[in-house]
């Protein structure tokens, strides 16, 4: 009994089962059947394994920027003395990685020193005499700590004095005209060189076919110049959408995107770069706070007597952020 | 022969076969077999579907962020001169982007010249006559290059001289409590707008249904307005488990994450960011080097007479990481 | 004739069908099947779930990045003053973060002043008399605005006057051998903390082996050293497959690759950072503009009778990009 259980078992074991098919001679039939086969092996191979390429891993780009402006501005306005300006004084940071920002229009308040001086007007700081100002209080929407004096701001007006940097900023004079409008013949240089870690793959957006001749003379134009990496500020922004003047005035966020998607199977060959551009801040939405792009920076200097004092500048412009991305399929 | 062979040939291409199958009349078997069934359509359609999504494809987000932060602050010790502190003053670097670093202590060493002066005492700058220091010599530990002099530190100690920006900073005598405690009443606004490119859609985390008035007072509060834009930089702190004046003595690196995964099927509807904040660095592990978070860096003066002076600034304070990330399934 | 449609109807529904199968009992033929299943087994469990883990979720990483540059140089060349240089100096930006730069070579055009002076001599700049510039001509390759006067540049040559930061940089004067030579004997220690949000998973390249006395003195090498955080610039350089002072002199962009490619099956346990180094920008192609890595900055000075003076610092050094990547592979 036993000999014939394990018979049994490997019987189980190494019995080769088939479906019993029924053949069926008819050209009609067949037909039908090996085409309905045809159509999964087309969506296999063509769809995905062609278009999708499913069959690829993909990886991420590791990317590196350096971007380089160019230009100089000359600036003689009623507010200011005649002023020449170059790449050092109106790119910051001076660094160029891959965000840069170019002022183009600003409130500057020069010779401010620790010291104290009666408020900007408005309903929390007017004051009649010194008991409406409180020593030592600061209010979070005015610009100092409060000496408790209620002082002359001009002849109509009287308001708590503070300690702070004086004279205090006004930045409601913010120039309509953008001060450094000539900033749009700016030119601006992007190297951008990105490697694919998995494939080693790496590429840069002076293209091969670029020579040096060209590439000190070019200028990005994306029906005639496609590959020159020089961009002239103004037509960045205008490709956009966006009117640089108008810009200009208060500032904003630019994206410079670069797409790097790759295919590199061997008969695609080809890896280059696309660029578009889009402003990256909102503009006139009916929500916002703070619109356009600007921030406070100072410089800061001795006097003879060893006081510091410094010129606070509050820049307006247009901040660049060179985005690069991109999936590769591999070699 | 040959045409038997053919039509041999035809016959194997264009036969349909198909299995002989067996039907078994039987209800409770045949309701089992359709039960195993629908088990199976339910796991594709239920998880892989719906819940995986995985007929989705995905995409990275591009972001792009501008930050802005307000407040001042008053110090009054016996180290410093009474000072008043603005934005210009302590955010580094002041241009608002994704990273931002509010000053909370500091060592400030004013009025360093490039001149000579004694080492600070420690095992290996203390000397006893001028055969002790080599001249040249520049020890790693030290501060600069010794002159080869041995000098009066202090009426007990003498040391090395050396070739350096004179007098050598003290950086052990950092303030206990930190000098911009009230830094933590500053407030930051954050706007963020992102980009998924594969889809063509657009956010900013100033929602739609939020207006302007409110944008003007609000502060995010993760259980009343969970939408306001403006944190308050103690808040922060606190919600990453930290408390502000411990971490504003040594400094330390916050992450303020922004997460716009997005479900973007048309009955999902919702693509809102999720704010949450970690602290980046490490706060008290067995194996540490170099604590908190610090740099040094100077303001330079020219006097009268043209020499070069430098106020040295080791700052410590607060590195705020606004990190965006998200992935998005289509629409 | 109702009835018995409909119970028709249900014997389709629930009747259980299944293919007839013919059993072969032959040990060969069985064999040979078992066989081919074994490999099909073998294929979904060996390579589909462990070699790929096609069964993973993975997700991206979140990176945070503090580093610390130490050492000090001191020059004493022909053109300028013996110079001590520490940090604060030669570290640009200051703050630390996933790039820094350092300065190894400048060209340094000190007390430039708003004024007037005659163009550097080429093709376009050069006249013979008033008639050659134009007033208010700004040439694209020049350095200013034209005042319309041509003046002697030298005894030999006339240039246009311009209006500009006066005396001009002449940055053909780049020294040969790097200034800050010694700059390759800096260490930079680097601090990394990582997440990945969808794992909860935490881990810093200090790894929990490491002591804070090893710490202090060790120095990363391949082979001895491993997992010290602390980097000699010559060695990332020298791995990177440079040489420091040739990449000194005009500078160059080299990323440091902090890999974290995890796999967090319970039975791997390991998550540790491997790091390499890649010079990120082009060194000698045939087609290049504007070869290494410098930009310009200035630091501003007032005068006693409160003109502005600059010292115009024209850049060259190394940019250290820390890039960190990496997947993640669930717990």
């Amino acid at each position: 009994m036993t000999a014939g259980f394990c018979q049994r078992c490997l019987h189980y074991a190494f019995d080769y089962e088939t479906p019993k098919t029924l053949v069926i001679p008819n050209i009609g039939v067949g037909c039908v059947f090996r085409f309905t086969q045809l159509l999964v092996v087309l969506y296999v191979v063509g769809y995905v394994c062609v278009v999708q390429k499913a069959y690829q891993e993909t990886d991420s780009v590791i990317s590196s920027v350096t971007t380089k402006v160019k230009g100089f501005a000359f600036t003689n306005t009623s507010d200011m003395d005649p002023r020449f300006w170059d790449v050092a004084d109106y790119v910051i940071p001076s660094q160029g990685d891959n965000s840069f920002f170019v002022l183009t229009n600003m409130v500057v308040t020069p010779n401010q020193t620790q010291s104290r001086c009666p408020e900007l007007p408005n309903p929390s700081t007017t004051c009649v005499d010194d008991c409406d100002c409180i020593e030592g209080h600061s209010d979070p929407q005015g610009n100092g700590i409060q000496t408790g004096l209620c002082e002359n701001y001009s002849t109509t007006a009287k308001t708590c004095e503070v300690l702070s940097w004086c004279p205090l900023e006004i930045d409601t004079k913010l120039p309509e005209h953008a001060l450094l409008a000539s900033a749009e013949n700016f030119t601006v240089l992007i190297k951008n060189s990105i490697t694919y870690p998995k494939f080693n793959v790496h590429r840069r957006n002076i293209l091969p076919h670029i020579n040096s001749s060209y590439l000190k003379r070019c200028e990005f134009n994306r029906a005639t110049d496609p590959d020159c990496p020089i961009f002239r500020l103004k037509n960045i922004v205008s490709e956009a959408g966006e009117e640089f003047q108008d810009m200009a005035v208060k500032g904003g966020v630019l994206g410079i995107i670069i797409d790097w998607s790759c295919d590199l199977d061997w008969w695609a060959g080809k890896c280059y770069p696309k660029y578009s551009f889009r402003r990256l801040d909102s503009k006139h939405p009916v929500n916002n706070v703070a619109p356009g792009y600007n921030f406070r920076f100072a410089k800061y200097y001795k006097t003879q007597d060893g006081e510091e004092t410094r010129t606070l500048i509050k820049a307006y412009g247009i901040r660049f952020d060179v985005i690069v991305f991109g999936t590769v399929r591999p070699e």
